[in-house]
């Protein structure tokens, strides 16, 4: 019997983090519970008929190819239509530039491993995406927050963060952001401040990780170019999902890449996982083929439309003064700020016990900021579920205030 | 514009190699091309219009379900149908000790994760599964090999690099073998081997990783016991896999380990995919609910039967004196043996050239050896193409004596 497991275990294993917001589906298993944490899309929008009918089309006309193993980059059908997909934003990109994965959490895998030794510093904005943090955490790199505001990351403070680490001399290896719609503050970044992303990101030689699952889910507002759109220097790679347009379960994303940096994420996929599904790469290759996807996502910004209405007017009508919340124009989540001596940590366990459930905006902080703020999402609960849950939330607020 | 690149690489990534068999595979698809080289399960084994009818009636009836993200360690009805499976061998598998993977690729990589810092030793088979070398190097893990023989691993052998390597006060992690039908040898190791594997695991302290593809898959011989099936001390951790049981398109394998390993593996896969395939997981629990597996195992072993047949005539037929090969009781694969002289490596052109292609034996050793060896798979060509390709390869073989 071996005695002290954590003498087998690697630095990497005892340095990773379990997800909060994987750990917090437990509680929300409670049939009282409302729950505001998960980050799930609503099962009210998935095409179940449209892909019952695509899977039987392929295992009847290409089964033998569908259950077999298929090549690292992915399905060449599957590349082709997303590559056709991007290309209008930005012309020109081919299925070359597209990678497959096993949904866009592989895709922060594959950059973390091909890109991050421990110790080196990766930049992120403050709050950022958990699942980023949970995989550059997973390889011990060092992160380097900067604050957003209404516009997204301020690219003042990015300027001197830049400055400050080049003088330090340590090894930056790209920034990272979720510009449309952030998952958790829901705020989505300026045009202009998009641009003088670039301009840094050239002066600073670094590249840029545009983190974008909700980019097509804009209900309000006018879309701001991508980031890639706007890049020159073929010096941004893309994270891009089916999970938030189509479904999540069939655990699909794609990486787009400057072709150069191509080689070393097909190399480190080789070694992930050979390979993602191919029968569910022919399914939304068929889909996207038909021409389905628009129409998809069409009827998905309507729900979700109505959805963060119902929770814009709750917010309004019951939260107490002092407590100030985004208004984002597409995505799943809004943000949720509490007056500064407040703590959305202390203030849990008493929200479970008033039935309702968000994650804790601290969990979104690499430097453990943000304890009066909290994400909560609309895209997962009924309308009847927010109104009552922002109603919960709002009286346990008042109590505690 | 970023010039340097491989400034930005992880030294980890610096450190991979692409996997030969999966660069092959562009080669194969020459029409006149005789591949011996893949691994790749027969399609005429899959199961097409079962799983059909399965994936149909799932939507069907689950479609909110199987669409949806799941939980990181698998989807309970899949873990209960593997848990219950296993249980065969050893009474008392639990749901608990299976951890659903994306193929058991992903099993490697989730292992290697956990377990291993760079310069870590892994004691690996001479020779060894490519994919294992593949991860291992990923990690910068350093590997040590030790030679088989028609029994499997040499224990004299591994006793005496673990008594070397421990008074070198190394850090040793884990034991790492195919017993069943080894790929790439197809020797199985012997039940006298695996009682004293187990022994000198315990002596060392070390896990043994006990990689099980084809365990199921023999045509010949007496069953012997699967190592973790004799373990008393709770060290064994398995990798089990859908991929040659049933089929790799819909990328499902499991991890068995002992309930207390299990929780660092699972927070590894959080930061690596999130879940695996919610559709294809619960149709694979559908299928073995049905109770079909045995019967489609049946029918493999059958298929398989008949090819490795097949080849082992063919080797008799047309290959010259001094070649040498196995003969497997299960799996999918033969070792070849030129005379020591002869070099698989400086063949492999003329190989092509003459419309056949096997897999370097190198490629399969850690340390290089292994020149005069390669590896055939019987399960993916026809029995006609076999007969012809191993026609090809004697002629060839013969010509350059």
């Amino acid at each position: 019997m071996i005695k002290d497991l954590s003498a087998f275990y690697s630095k990497n294993a005892l340095n990773m983090k379990r997800s909060e917001i994987r750990e917090l589906l437990k509680v929300t298993r409670r049939p009282d519970m409302i729950s505001f944490a998960g980050g799930l899309p609503s099962p009210d929008t998935f095409p179940v008929k449209d892909l019952e009918d695509i899977a039987c089309q392929i295992l009847r006309q290409k089964g033998a190819m569908a259950l077999q193993y298929g090549p690292t980059e992915g399905e060449w059908a599957l590349r082709e239509e997303i590559a056709k997909w991007i290309s209008r934003e930005k012309p020109g990109i081919k299925p070359e530039n597209i990678l497959v994965t096993s949904g866009s959490q592989q895709g922060l895998d594959i950059i973390s491993k091909v890109f991050l030794d421990p110790k080196d510093t990766v930049i992120v904005e403050l709050p950022t995406y958990i699942g980023g943090l949970q995989a550059f955490t997973a390889y011990r790199a060092k992160m380097v927050g900067v604050l957003q505001d209404e516009q997204g990351m301020r690219m003042d403070l990015l300027e001197k963060t830049l400055t400050r680490l080049a003088k330090r001399n340590k090894k930056q290896k790209f920034i990272y952001v979720v510009p449309d719609f952030q998952n958790p503050s829901g705020v989505t970044m300026s045009l202009e401040r998009r641009k003088r992303l670039l301009e840094l990101a050239y002066e600073y030689e670094l590249p840029v990780v545009e983190d974008s699952p909700y980019r097509d889910l804009r209900f309000a507002g006018e879309s701001v170019p991508a980031i890639f759109s706007l890049d020159k220097e073929n010096q941004v790679i893309v994270l891009g999902t089916f999970s938030k347009l189509l479904c999540p379960g069939l655990r699909l994303a794609w990486i787009m890449a400057p072709a150069e940096w191509m080689d070393r994420m097909v190399v480190a996929k080789q070694s992930m996982d050979l390979c993602s599904p191919t029968f569910t790469q022919l399914i939304a290759a068929e889909y996207m083929k038909r021409g389905l996807l628009p129409k998809q996502i069409e009827s998905i910004r309507r729900l979700y439309a109505r959805k963060r209405q119902v929770m814009l007017e709750a917010l309004q009508k019951y939260m107490p003064k002092g407590v100030a919340w985004t208004k984002p124009e597409g995505g799943l989540f809004l943000w949720v700020k509490l007056p500064k001596r407040m703590s959305t940590d202390d203030l849990f366990p008493k929200a479970i016990e008033n039935g309702v459930v968000y994650v804790k905006g601290s969990a979104f902080h690499c430097n453990g900021k943000g304890q009066n703020t909290m994400r909560i999402n609309f895209s997962y609960p009924s309308e009847q579920q927010i109104e009552e849950g922002i109603k919960r939330l709002a009286k346990m607020i008042k109590e505690n205030m």
